[in-house]
């Protein structure tokens, strides 16, 4: 075996990612996370895991006890909501609107649930009656959907589904890890049992944890599925009354005894990346949960009127568009590639590329977290505009970046 | 809802963590992951997915092509691996020696796999006999076992289990998350067929990314339970001829098409810990990794020498201990936990607890990856020394360091 020794520390180069996410991450998280590590049972780090859960109940709206990180990506925290949720059997409805309610109906299908699934067409998003009639005619367990999905753009409405799922006695889970903080998600207020996110959408930090909430309601559902497992289990332990969860890295139960008054060993807390999520909680926290809402809603409109101006038609209903994220056709006389690979290449700007039935048909501009600012948006549009121009572009010219000032203004 | 805006930046204390991992991470990971985001498909990305996949194959002395990260912790690592690997009902052997083997027959139970263990007693390894003797009786599709098991502190021998599993038709997997880099583990010569690791420990990084490898024979039996994903699956997706993974987040087959050239979108890649990972393995390969294996020999077997003129009593069997780790029976006449937590409140060291039969019995400690080094033995030893007479240790005083001083010499 040859030792090679002419491996050099990663550089990446300087980039604006102004795509679907994720994006640059705050300054302040990245250094948070340049901070020593502890022990995991240092009483400064429970002390940390205590107060990182204070700081998402903030973020979430919630007086959730239960309000802890799932150590991986956003996914990682949908597959730990779904198998810790769903027996199976267990029926589940997927609303879907785009590419990550069909995530969610295939993690629940690989769970073994009894999947139903009702659909829009990309673009739009569910009227309460819909979600309604269907819960009356299917009985799930839980209603699973998501609020902001990336791969449409689409945000969807939430503060009557917490009723209906209340009335119909189902528990309500949603993924909002593009949407929250960009958009407002009063977990409490809405009624919504679970939620789980990212950091790496409008929290302004790296993929790589996924805080989660769950009501007490739901907390005590998943408690009767929880296996202590062999080498720490006790005579004491309490094993659940229903089917166990078949994961362990994703069995919420054991999460809980984690996180909680117990501190039974599970996995090694991933330290770093709890300082991270730590640190983009207290960043929107000190900036307040409903002014960095109103950043996005600012930032995004700022966005959408350059993009208009430049003479780009927008995809999908722009009144239950994500304050953080704009579809854009390509226009027809470009070829999108080319544009967006020199964006990135030679302007340093990221823009997102989309999947299904959107690959190819439309650009996705974002201006979440840290890049959801006044510079970055004038940045992305002049420069979206030569862009454009130098590959054959035949609408507006230099009128971009003036619409986003005119906005402002 | 209140907004509270007294949260401040988290401000870990200082701390030696000399126990049996997390350990301080290296200050160059630390700075790594500092280094600001690009995206998930720009080219400079992929290509340090690609540049962290050669590293890990040095750090791993293999020529697999299949060699990258689990976006979770060790543990996340570890179930990736055996739901991947067992459909439900195959046979899998785990020889147990401590509780992460309890770990892995919790796992493979899990995925319903047909679970059949053998035990040694706490601080003992097996014999290859033991081994094969099982595995000529069982007939297993797949061998699960640990390398260095952190609760006994022992270092299982592997050299001629590769061999018993080729020449029986089974599947070689091996965890080696703690002895990884601290004892010597060249993954082709010994034919493991499936190895995962976690950075905390003698790789000298945080928790919160699994590198992995997986012989192409290995590779080509996870291919066929391959599942793309809906909303993301074309026609031209083969999918395989097994039973599904029941796991999307640990699919290995969608997470082989995301780090090959497809480069199919599965999780966002958790670009911080990427980094990190990437350059914990930097450093091993600067200092050639049988260097770091000789480093961990030599300060372990000085913290060996300390403790034992300090006239505490080892634990297991010394001759297959790891070299980063060693356990000493705690002195009848002190309190365990008031001498561990004065040296972690007062001495600002932390040495370890344990677990099952040795919970209250053992104190294990450390010396690995960036703890590795002759300060850290040094202060450890002279402070256990004086912590414990300060507690009415009737033992030798005075001694420990000294003994430490003349091992080096």
């Amino acid at each position: 075996m040859t030792i090679t020794t002419d491996f050099q520390v990663l550089n990446p180069p300087q980039r604006l990612l102004m795509g679907p996410g994720p994006i640059n991450a705050d300054p302040r998280v990245l250094r948070a996370m340049s901070a020593q590590l502890i022990g995991q049972y240092d009483p400064a780090m429970t002390g940390f895991m205590n107060e990182t859960m204070a700081r998402y109940r903030e973020v979430f709206k919630t007086k959730n006890q239960w309000t802890m990180l799932i150590d991986g990506t956003s996914r990682a925290g949908i597959e730990a909501m779904l198998v810790s949720m769903l027996r199976p059997g267990d029926k589940v409805l997927v609303p879907i609107m785009g590419r990550f309610g069909h995530l969610l109906a295939e993690i629940a299908e690989r769970a073994k649930a009894e999947v139903h699934t009702i659909e829009v067409p990309w673009g739009e998003v569910f009227k309460p009656e819909q979600i309604e009639t269907a819960i009356k005619k299917i009985k799930p367990r839980v209603l699973a959907m998501v609020q902001g999905d990336t791969s449409t753009t689409m945000n969807q409405p939430l503060e009557h589904i917490g009723d209906i799922c209340e009335a119909n006695d189902v528990l309500f889970y949603c993924d909002a890890t593009a949407s929250v903080v960009g958009n407002h998600l009063p977990v409490d207020k809405w009624k919504i049992d679970a939620v789980s996110i990212g950091l790496q959408k409008c929290l302004g930090g790296p993929s790589g944890s996924a805080p989660i909430t769950l009501s007490d309601k739901c907390a005590d559902w998943i408690k009767q599925r929880k296996k202590v497992e062999a080498g720490i289990r006790t005579v004491d332990h309490v094993q659940g009354i229903e089917p166990f969860v078949r994961s362990n890295y994703f069995d919420l139960g054991m999460i809980m005894d984690y996180w909680g008054e117990e501190r039974l060993n599970h996995h090694t807390e991933a330290t770093s990346m709890l300082y991270c999520a730590s640190e983009c909680a207290r960043i929107v926290i000190e900036e307040g949960v409903d002014q960095a809402v109103a950043r996005h809603q600012l930032h995004g409109g700022a966005m959408l009127a350059g993009v208009q101006a430049l003479g780009l038609k927008v995809f999908g209903d722009i009144s239950n568009k994500m304050n953080n994220v704009v579809a854009v056709y390509i226009p027809d006389e470009v070829d999108g590639d080319t544009v967006r690979n020199q964006m990135l290449l030679d302007f340093g700007i990221e823009i997102g590329t989309s999947f299904g039935p959107l690959h190819g048909q439309v650009w996705r501009i974002g201006t979440m977290g840290y890049n959801a600012r006044k510079d970055a948006v004038l940045q992305t549009l002049s420069c979206l505009d030569m862009c454009l121009h130098a590959n054959g572009y035949k609408g507006p010219k230099g009128e971009a970046a003036l619409a986003a000032l005119a906005y402002y203004k």
